[in-house]
C-alpha cells in the first residue's frame, strides 16, 4: 500500500500508461450508475473547476465536455476519489439521457446466465 | 456505433489490449459506489456462475476472488453491462468493508478545489 496516496489528503491521481483515470458517474437523485468514462489531468481539472463533467475520449483522442453536442450535460454534485487514486466517482444531475443510444443509463442491459436482457427502454 | 454490440442482447464484452473490462460495484442496499476493479473473461464467467465477485488483479496479475483472504466477499444481486460492453455494473451485498484500508467504500475522500477531505472513517 502506498500510504500517502491511499490514506492522505493530497490529490495525487495515479494515471495509467495512457495518462488516464477511470470515472464512474451516478445519478445524484437515484443512485443509478449512468456511465463510465476516462479523464486525463485536463478533464479532471476542468471538472473540478467548472462543476460540469469533462472526459477524455479514447476513440476520438480529444477532450470531451459531456453534453457539448447533445446538450445532455452532467452537473457535478459530489466528486470522490478512490484509495489508490486511479478512479473517481461523480454524483451528478443529468440534463437528459446519458447514453448515446438514448437510454437514461448506459447500463440498460442485465447480464444473466442466459445472456442479456433489457431493463430500461431505449428511446 | 456498433449496433449489435451497443443495442443487442448478445453478451460480447469488448476487452481492452490487456484482455480486461472495468467493473464498478455499488452497495445493493445504499447505492454507494464501493469499488472499481477489472475483470478478464474468466473473472466475468466465474462472477456470473457463482454469484460472487471475481476480478483480475492487475498488480498481482492473477485471478482474484474478492474476499478470499479478507472474508469480505461481494454477493452479486444484479449485474449490468454498458452500451459498448467494456464495463459492468454490479449491485452487491458486501460481507464487510470493501476497501483494503478498512473503509466501507474505496471512495472515502471528497475531491474539492482545495484538495481532498475525508467523508468516511477509515477503521
Amino acid at each position: 500500500m502506498d500510504e500517502p496516496r491511499d490514506k492522505g489528503l493530497t490529490l495525487n491521481p495515479k494515471y495509467d500508461r495512457d495518462g488516464l483515470i477511470t470515472a464512474v458517474v451516478t445519478d445524484a437523485a437515484t443512485g443509478e450508475v449512468l456511465m463510465l468514462a476516462h479523464m486525463n489531468d485536463q478533464a479532471l481539472a476542468l471538472t473540478i473547476e467548472t462543476g460540469l463533467a469533462h472526459f477524455w475520449s479514447r476513440s476520438r483522442q480529444s477532450l470531451w465536455k459531456k453534453g457539448e453536442t447533445s446538450g445532455n450535460m452532467l452537473e457535478v454534485r459530489d466528486l470522490r476519489i478512490d484509495c489508490d487514486q486511479d478512479a473517481v466517482w461523480m454524483k451528478a444531475v443529468p440534463a437528459g439521457p446519458t447514453c448515446h443510444t438514448g437510454a437514461r443509463s448506459c447500463f440498460f442491459r442485465r447480464v444473466g446466465a442466459e445472456g442479456l436482457s433489457a431493463v430500461d427502454t431505449v428511446e
